[in-house]
């Protein structure tokens, strides 16, 4: 949890920094929000029991509650962040961070604005934040979901099957082209011609292939993605974006841009070990599913994959201690019956906004109290004794060389049995 | 969400100043975990449909989940704090503060010490948590269930019957007399001369009877008690501390100490309109609950009920505007056709570490632009102008008064179209 509240913090700070404002939703939706918004994954929904009133189930991600809420609301514009669990009854993997409850740091720019101002500032947020945390190299792959439509229909996939064989495409990082030309065909019945055009497309990314001019959308998508990187060029981020054709994301609803951030240099092949840690793209419908009006808001946003995050930056800590408390005094006593005396002056460590404790014996060990210190990383010891409480004094103590502190931050004298801290600056 | 930030860093501060650090628990339990540890409050627990796999229920409170995880990892002494999401299928109160998914902000103190300090701490935190939240007079309520059951025993009340006549008892702040010892008779079977003598006890409040004296249980309530008062005194938290025999509480596990605290002054009628904003006791039975083997974890710990906090200082917000964002400056242009110098500039406030923003509109109107920080309480507009770029300036102004800003902590220059942003001392 300390290392957690870390990355929290910095994560919090970046989307801060950015002008976004925090929400907060239940963990519950109504069953049918949820419905047909998540494709294949859907089975991994859980539902809550009939106990009567509404189904509900626990909420899959953030962004389908927030375009929900959005409509709802009726919000028309709002940059947000907001961090909280997710749930889906998917198979855990610990040592990689898949959980079946876990956090989601999303970010999302909701509003009608000019094209790819907005989703530029979402991918400058990943390189931020991937930055800070200090992770190594990473790169951020992008495509747009009308690049893959126009090349799909260029391929001569029929329409109603463009979302699922975009699914299969997306298994490109963790399966061979064989298998997925294997799932498009055999599982998902696309003719064998198709899928090898596919392969063509996203193996050897024949962008400039004259069939793709022909695609409106896949045209639209392409001048988009230069217009792009045009402003990732004014946000100091093209060393780290790079386009990929065989980027494809598992979700239903995104409608322009997507994008996953991986660690490792690109083309790097030991990122596969942690998989993305970033990811997200531009959705422009699903506000207005659920609108009455279907009135639309569009929508991009990116969702942090933390519990990754974490799970690398655990095991980097193993080697050094991680404090799990921030106390930085402990009240301790050399003799028996100070009792009184030394919550007399964590009172007054704790009015004076010091974190401070003492122990819970009437009467502890010297030792035992040094050692409390050490195991749990407490800097400073006050230490009480008859002969300091008589001459009105304190012995304030470095807890890992012994030694008495004279130039502390903190002084603290005891006059007349009234015993006062007083922060001096150092 | 502005104020709850607010609110919930005020605690946390709190609970880190006395040394605790966090866990987390996940929203779900197993169903098992959570049978019989609420008495009649049980039916609001929340179930998860069965999907294969175990039966789970959604936490209830953050006490149970967290001597359940004591227990499994065998943990014998923590000072923990925990702020999370807690479920009960209640009628809402919305103006109360009341919902079916609601924050509880719980601090709780684990482990074998000498009698009533780790609690007189928890009753001090309370003090110093409602103190600093500015939300006027207080008091704690503070009673012992063991003085509660001596004084049950006396008053003939049948051992099995101990703890649901205590949560009758507990409904007195809610109920008057009358109503509460017709539910002990007519619905929970107790005698009318045993309730006749509890309301005698709870409302003449009969401390010093000769009869208490015998009960072995009261008499170590009643001496504990008294210590606990002494160590109250030391920090400084006896005014705000008043012991009240008709003090109850409703849930099961509760095995000594128990307060709740109520905003307004002791004894004032008024303070019933939000009921109790803090709560709990010691509980020392339920870690062993868990415990293959039964051992005994000693604990006590104190629920901030945060959801009464918030709606009332959200009504008290309701007169002043508070700012849902921080951004400090936004990146204004006067002319057409500088959005890329907007975004070059907003880039290098950003690298800075400056919370700044720049409308997503490649040539929005400086009006709106005004507009917007003046919605959104955003202090500084950084305006670009053909004429000043060309002199290698910006104009920062404040937004309220319109008034160029010389004495500035942010120092803005642009040199040879390239724009750099110095941070100086004030």
């Amino acid at each position: 949890m300390a290392i957690r509240e870390k990355v929290f913090n910095t994560i919090v700070s970046c989307f801060k920094r950015h002008g976004a404002e925090t929400i907060d939703t239940p963990v519950f939706e109504l069953k049918e929000t949820l419905t047909g918004k998540y494709g294949e994954d859907s089975k991994l929904i859980y539902d809550l029991k009939d106990q009567g009133g509404e189904l509900l189930s626990l909420r899959y991600d953030l962004t389908v509650p927030f375009a929900r809420f959005l409509a709802m609301n009726k919000i028309s514009n709002i940059k947000r962040y907001h961090i909280a669990k997710v749930y889906r009854r998917d198979n855990p993997a610990m040592t990689r961070g898949r959980y079946r409850e876990f956090y989601q740091c999303d970010f999302d720019i909701a509003g009608h604005y000019d094209p790819m101002i907005p989703d530029a500032e979402c991918l400058r947020i990943v390189s931020e934040i991937l930055g800070e945390l200090d992770l190594g190299d990473f790169h951020i792959k992008v495509n747009d979901r009308r690049i893959l439509d126009g090349m799909f229909a260029v391929c001569g996939v029929p329409d109603d099957k463009f979302r699922t064989i975009c699914s299969t495409v997306d298994k490109l990082d963790k399966m061979c082209w064989e298998d997925v030309k294997n799932e498009m065909v055999k599982e998902k019945g696309l003719s064998e011609e198709a899928a090898d055009m596919i392969g063509q497309y996203v193996t050897v990314r024949l962008l400039e292939d004259p069939k793709m001019s022909q695609s409106k959308q896949a045209c639209a998508g392409l001048s988009d993605m230069k217009q792009l990187f045009s402003y990732l060029e004014l946000f100091q981020v093209t060393d780290k974006v790079v386009f990929d054709l065989s980027l494809a994301r598992g979700l239903d609803y995104y409608t322009g841009v997507i994008y996953e951030a991986m660690l490792g240099p690109a083309g790097a092949e030991e990122s596969l070990s942690v998989g993305s840690v970033a990811g997200g793209g531009r959705y422009d419908g699903l506000v207005g599913m659920f609108d009455p009006k279907g009135r639309a808001v569009p929508c991009v946003g990116v969702s942090i994959g933390v519990e990754r995050i974490f799970s690398i930056l655990e095991q980097k800590a193993e080697a050094e201690k991680v404090r799990t408390t921030e106390v930085q005094v402990l009240v301790a006593s050399a003799q028996k019956n100070l009792l009184e005396e030394r919550l007399r002056l964590v009172t007054e460590l704790w009015n004076a906004g010091i974190k401070a404790e003492s122990m819970f014996k009437k009467n502890p060990k010297l030792l035992s109290q040094l050692q409390h210190c050490e195991e749990s990383g407490i800097p400073l010891v006050a230490i009480l004794g008859e002969q300091e409480l008589k001459n009105g004094m304190v012995k304030l103590r470095t807890v890992a060389t012994r030694e008495e502190v004279r130039d502390s931050c903190v002084c603290v004298c005891v006059c007349n049995s009234l015993i006062a801290i007083k922060s001096r600056q150092c």
